[in-house]
């Protein structure tokens, strides 16, 4: 399973807002309406959109190039419109500030752009990879997993980083069941974990995210692995609204709370989550859906896209070069060194 | 705002599935057409549903009568269609069982068990009014109420439980906001609790379920109050789904966190929570909305509508005669004598 193609012209994304309905792919050549498809989460999870980013520099620098325009201003605004999609993941500055690199040391090279974003693409489906084998070595043989939103393939160049570890688990027929919280307001863990899961034949529950607590206090969970937008230096980290809910569930019930990352998602600049930004969205997104109102007119609402979770209440984070313990910040220092 | 009317002939119930965008009454003159509203939750809540219950029996008494049948065995067999409607409440089971004593005591006197309904309908109103006092006690200055689904007018005879608290703690200008979690699967915080609170001019923000913990992080949260299904004789209750997560965020956090009950919602017969029958729902209240897929065809679900919150995570009880406070077993027993 894939989300995002490249066709040397063109950036194709699956319409991830249209799953699991209808498998629609869209054509990108303009790098302002990638930029508008990470708004609006056509293309969604960490990874993926900064992926899809050093691609749309690809459009950007081509657009540039025809147009015979001043070639670092253009790439400087492509950039900026880019980084200003979504402000939590810091994969996408990441991604952005690679492809940077790139042009400022090659010019208006596009076969060498076109080869970092593809090079950024395939390192992650790699880099997910060794993230699935790391962390299958923590999953217990009958593990009851659950996890929340979407951190799989379609979240990621391929194959995932949570998901990936419950894949890889799963090849080696430790998992009895993976739940899958349902993740309001977007339910991206209905839409698209399940989906992702249930292609793959791997056995999956879907749940409301309130039930969670329960399913724990009835014992039918051994361990929770998540995914990451940002982790700070000391381990604290921003994921999908409700995150951090569960990692106080899962210490209360004594029960492993893992989340699992490249290494890209790891940014050293900030020392801790409250110098995260968090994403506020649409209050339409929770009063509404499909059309119909769901919330009375006219009602308040607050929806931040993601939340914090502080280190404590982390168990390891899984990384493509291994597993990471506390202190934190000594082993995420180390480990980037 | 009131969800049940009765009309000497017939019982008249607001549907709560069309809310809030339709207010659309349903009149019921046969009991076993009451008993499909209450399982398809077109009344709901657990001191509702003892109402309407209590209203269905004098539908069928006049049925038995109008019939010439058997009125004894007629009136057995109308309560245990009405008792197989919901497992949960207790509510239910108590109105029915003081039909029964009104209708052993005095035959087929139709007047009589009229008056016996409305009068268990006028009580939970009055009960409603007296937990508002009660309980608006213990709201400070200023507060600001996360509470969970509806325990408002709509889930009782009028003006609601842990609602009844807010709305009292509110007439007292002692409420800055109330924070309605939307309840998924079937929304009743969204569709009726902001619904009724933005009726009556009293601040609502409506949140997603898993955003409560990091609403209750950043210091938003100073009380949660929530209604309750059935209480076993040592405090331990059931409430809807995700109340139990509610409830060990709320201690993680350190926030106070109440139910409000009539005492008709307390069963001494049952020792603790682990007696109390959770009833499990279709699974596509999950896996569908509006008539939309949200997960894929086939998933599997666990669709559990309550779950159990141990007394030990209980800050006091809210009832009509006063509150109770921890230890719950002999403050229930004592409150009960």
């Amino acid at each position: 399973m894939e989300a995002i193609r490249w066709e040397h012209d063109a950036l194709l994304l699956l319409d991830q807002t249209r799953l699991p309905a209808s498998e629609h792919w869209l054509r990108y050549i303009d790098y302002r309406e990638v930029s508008q498809a990470i708004k609006t989460m056509v293309v969604r999870g960490a990874p993926a959109i900064g992926i899809a980013a050093a691609y749309a520099m690809v459009l950007a620098a081509r657009e540039s190039i025809h147009n015979n325009a001043d070639f670092p201003a253009a790439m400087s605004q492509a950039k900026a419109a880019l980084a200003a999609s979504r402000p939590t993941a810091v994969n996408l500055f990441w991604a952005l500030d690679r492809m940077e690199c790139c042009w400022k040391a090659c010019g208006p090279d596009l076969s060498r752009l076109e080869n970092e974003a593809c090079t950024i693409h395939l390192e992650d489906i790699r880099m997910n990879r060794a993230i699935g084998e790391a962390g299958a070595a923590l999953i217990p043989k009958g593990a009851r997993v659950l996890t929340h939103c979407n951190a799989g393939a379609l979240a990621t160049g391929g194959y995932g980083t949570a998901l990936g570890v419950i894949r890889e688990a799963h090849t080696q027929r430790k998992v009895s069941m993976v739940y899958a919280d349902e993740t309001r307001p977007l339910l991206q863990g209905a839409r698209l974990t399940a989906y992702e899961l249930l292609q793959d034949n791997i056995p999956v529950t879907l749940i409301c995210d309130n039930m969670a607590g329960c399913l724990m206090a009835q014992g039918e969970i051994d361990l929770i692995v998540v995914g990451c937008d940002r982790m700070a230096a000391n381990g604290d980290f921003a994921n999908k609204i409700g995150t951090y809910s569960l990692a106080v569930l899962a210490r209360h019930h004594g029960i492993p709370f893992y989340t699992a990352l490249p290494s890209s998602t790891i940014d050293l600049a900030i020392p801790d989550g409250s110098h995260i930004p968090v994403e506020q969205r649409d209050g339409n997104e929770i009063a509404c859906f499909a059309g119909r109102q769901t919330g009375p007119a006219g009602v308040r609402t607050w929806n931040p896209s993601f939340d914090v979770t502080p280190h404590e209440l982390l168990t390891a984070a899984i990384t493509e070069q291994g597993v990471l313990y506390p202190p934190f910040d000594k082993a995420l220092h180390d480990h980037l060194l």
